[in-house]
């Protein structure tokens, strides 16, 4: 296939590649349609009333390009946040954000520390970039960071990713223990801290905003995508001092925000009642996936999190077997974990009760079926 | 202002810096609202009713990611040009698009060809990923197409920049000298041809799809954010032969695209005889400029875009004094290039006759007003 010759060797190095394949993929693949979407911790729940109702708005004024300086979604969030707008970059979600923060740190070669079988976007953008993953294993399934604090003084890396709370595990760490982490961390390592399930978290899990936000060397990065409901309006921020802020500008794609999309953020970070009610539901979700794991003899893991990795006993092609299956008979989408040891787990978004239903009745006719090989 | 201290020597020697102020923020600065909102080259026409349908209809599934692979649109896209999906990548606007185009070519130090006026977003890549500009002057207003030529042989460029029609002058070449143009070039230098525009263009100034497609050295961008009406749903997309479109694969953001944004693009693609309605309301929205300009003793240049170039007859300090006072005491939102000798020019998008009746009743006072020193 006759591609340009003169790709940067980088480029040239890297394979044409996708962190996730789409459920939309999957149903062309597969010819079936997906009946419950339960497998990219996106909600089912959808955002609320006010929000639809603001994006409707906001459709007629699509012919405008968005803010791009994002001034009212950045003062929502500082008032919001009680810190100055300065402390806050918005980007299209975390993935891009954090496309943008391994460009600003990483130059061919240089290390990136990340737990092995984290998020694997952040693994995407480094590559990308031609820095070096160097992976620390899970421990007891939580990201271990005594392990990520050795690995970045040994290496001396310039940059370290840790998810609180964790994906694709759904495990935490509680606050003191985190901030503790980022102040034993070198002034020349930058933090992310991802957050994208802060808000359904334990509260004693996430720790509080001026802990961190004066330390230049800690990006906080959030989203409209979990709880708020909001994945496809592609509404992401992130959280630091105002100087390692500013760097974002020079290099983000100052108009790509949605101007529909950042209506959609403003009047959801407006509407805290619905957040606090669809964090209730997101609860009993999680405890359903739980109780559904247990009744088929399955072990779910503890999750601060809209989803529940359930271990399912055995190694990564039983579960492997089970996500195929849940697909292909029943047209339950639900994802996994991609390596070892996490990979014996399957991975089960919290969705309203029709899903739950769906997977509730799937799960036993599936476990059935591979146990009888068939 | 504490920034974290180990960014890359490139990140720490950009600016922060913006390509171009939003209309939002000159509002905020001024303390004064646009009245009439004809600078960005947006349409204030909008988008067709079947648009604003769709996008009400789609805001319901904004909880789901859109699909990574884009792969309605590319469909639509592929039916609509009569090519393969295969030629086709889709990005967050053209400016997304520009990013990735110069982040797949270009390491430090390496020269990049453009025109010296032509669009600044493209130039905020290049110094971006450390290109070194080598700029052309435009010739009678228009690019330069054998200046462009001769500046990539010379520096052996990998990437040289056109727009077809221009933007900011909204100038154009024949198809045929576009075609020779690009056949002219090395194989190892990367043709963008931008043509944001191309719709509101005379035909037989853009070239056949078949013309071009098969050469991987050349990527043309368009968008849905001109004469569609979305600028702010942020879709534009890239075609080039197969192998050339699979590099963006290997560095977007997969999942970077707004689900409702999409869902906008593809409804308007079907509504072809609403674009074709647009179109003709562009081009009496850019006879009326030009007679505006006309009336007013100011000589409006031809154009083949939304907007129209006007030449105020004298330097950039006058034309910029005619766009602050517009703005400052009438609310009427325009802009002018940035550079001489194009800066002589002021720039007026195409608009509805509410926007162009401001703009009449304005112009005239702001230049009595400048003629008499007040």
């Amino acid at each position: 296939m006759s591609a340009f010759s003169r790709f940067t060797p980088l480029i040239q190095s890297l394979p044409a590649t996708i962190p996730f394949v789409g459920p939309e993929a999957i149903e062309r693949q597969r010819g079936r349609k997906v009946a419950a979407r339960i497998g990219a911790n996106e909600s089912g729940f959808g955002p609320a009333n006010s929000v639809l109702l603001a994006m409707q708005q906001a459709a007629g004024e699509t012919w405008k390009y968005a803010d791009p300086e994002n001034y009212d979604l950045k003062q929502a969030l500082a008032s919001h946040l009680r810190i100055s707008s300065a402390n806050i970059a918005i980007g299209e979600g975390i993935d891009g954000l954090l496309g943008q923060i391994v460009r600003l740190v990483i130059e061919p070669g240089m290390p990136v520390v990340t737990s092995f079988g984290a998020y694997p976007t952040f693994n995407y953008h480094v590559a990308g970039h031609g820095g070096r993953l160097v992976t620390v294993p899970y421990a007891d399934d939580r990201e271990d960071l005594d392990g990520l604090l050795a690995a970045v003084k040994r290496e001396n890396a310039p940059l370290v990713y840790f998810a609180n709370p964790d994906n694709p595990m759904g495990s935490w760490w509680p606050a003191d223990r985190i901030v503790e982490f980022a102040n034993a961390l070198p002034e020349t390592t930058l933090l992310v801290l991802d957050e994208a399930y802060s808000e359904t978290a334990p509260p004693e899990s996430i720790p509080a905003i001026e802990s961190l936000i004066d330390k230049p060397n800690v990006i906080r990065t959030r989203t409209f995508s979990k709880a708020y409901g909001l994945a496809g309006s592609r509404v992401g921020y992130a959280l630091s001092t105002p100087g390692t802020t500013l760097a974002f500008d020079k290099i983000r794609n100052h108009f790509g925000m949605n101007r529909v999309g950042v209506a959609a953020a403003i009047a959801a970070l407006a509407d805290q009642s619905y957040l606090k009610e669809v964090i209730a539901r997101i609860a009993a979700s999680r405890e359903r996936i739980s109780r559904i794991a247990g009744d088929n003899g399955l072990q779910p893991l503890p999750s601060a999190t809209n989803f529940v990795a359930v271990d399912c006993g055995q190694d990564a092609t039983h579960a492997r077997a089970i996500v195929d299956r849940l697909m292909s008979d029943h047209g339950v989408f639900i994802r996994m974990p991609g390596v070892a040891p996490l990979n014996r787990c399957i991975r089960v978004s919290a969705g309203p009760d029709a899903e739950m239903d769906l997977f509730e009745a799937a799960l036993p006719a599936v476990l059935r079926n591979l146990a009888a090989g068939s």
